[in-house]
């Protein structure tokens, strides 16, 4: 897996990334920042130090995941078309659940880490807008059931051991291709740009 | 939702439930014996009476389940050709995700209960013949994907609130066309049976 580009502090992202690690083995709620001083060899107090609470921690770890979300729903509202927004939103979840794939299980499956998320109404709302855009192709049940199914299936579709060994580019390929199929769009018969 | 039917002890059947729902709110490794206890209002030893681990209660609540997905595995291995297999695989993980929609955003969504399931051979096994059932269908990487596609995103897709109020019929037709569409199954033309 790619090392994330540091920000900041090597500590601070040293923590975000212990606690990822460990959000993906206890769950959000499993984890104390004790258990993260922890494992990474350090007291409590500097972890402290960066993050004064679990939840802040998370949103460290969330909001860079929802502002390229929100790069994607932008760019994709700004398009004419249903079926042309919601490829838009389906290539760059697509990309974003292939580049963070430890991440995005413990975003999409973590009861507690979905709370956290849900609270934040600026969050929230990139999450929702990206959901409406993949609905809007069929109006309706049908199309919400559809976005739903594509949306969850995507992001905790990355972690099973069906896939172990599966390079990025044919994960990303086949992710797409299964949103594609779901959503009813055709694929696009050039790379875009 | 639907009440389950109570089988052994009413005690029993009510730490069951109140189990589910304080998992799906504190996921599995967030939940005590205590605070089930504590929930139901009685002393942890009562609990205990049942259940000696919260490992015992997790395994209590999800064999149903993998009892329900056994009959549907057997049954799609005794039909003859891939895409009739995958349909009953299908229509039979449909059917139990809309019957328990609290606890299969547990089962799949909890790493801790992931785990437990994971752990437990006979358990796991069922669960993985399952997916490759609906794997065999394209042989190749992009079957693997799309039979974890599809089983993530109908055991996750029930929960948002993007299908808030959406009746259990409605919510399975669209979930089996969700499934069947990025399987690459045909709509059967009359119900079976």
């Amino acid at each position: 897996m790619a090392t994330p580009v540091t920000k900041g502090t090597d500590s601070r992202q040293r923590f975000i990334d212990v606690a990822v690690r460990l959000f993906s083995q206890h769950s959000f709620a499993g984890t104390s920042l004790q258990m993260i001083a922890d494992e990474v060899g350090v007291t409590k107090a500097a972890v402290y130090h960066h993050f004064h609470t679990r939840e802040e921690l998370l949103l460290a770890v969330v909001r860079p995941l929802i502002e390229d979300m929100r790069t994607a729903v932008e760019e994709a509202e700004a398009l004419r078309g249903r079926h042309a927004r919601a490829e838009r939103v389906l290539t760059g979840f697509v990309d974003i659940v292939v580049r963070n794939q430890g991440l995005t299980a413990v975003l999409s499956g973590d009861a507690g880490a979905i709370e956290i998320v849900q609270s934040h109404p600026e969050l929230r709302g990139v999450v929702d807008r990206q959901a409406q855009l993949l609905a809007d192709v069929e109006p309706g049940p049908g199309g919400r059931v559809k976005a739903t199914v594509v949306l969850a299936g995507i992001a905790r579709g990355v972690g099973p051991e069906l896939l172990l060994g599966m390079d990025d580019e044919t994960l990303r390929h086949h992710l797409t291709e299964a949103g594609r199929r779901t959503l009813g769009l055709r694929t696009p018969r050039a790379p875009r740009e």
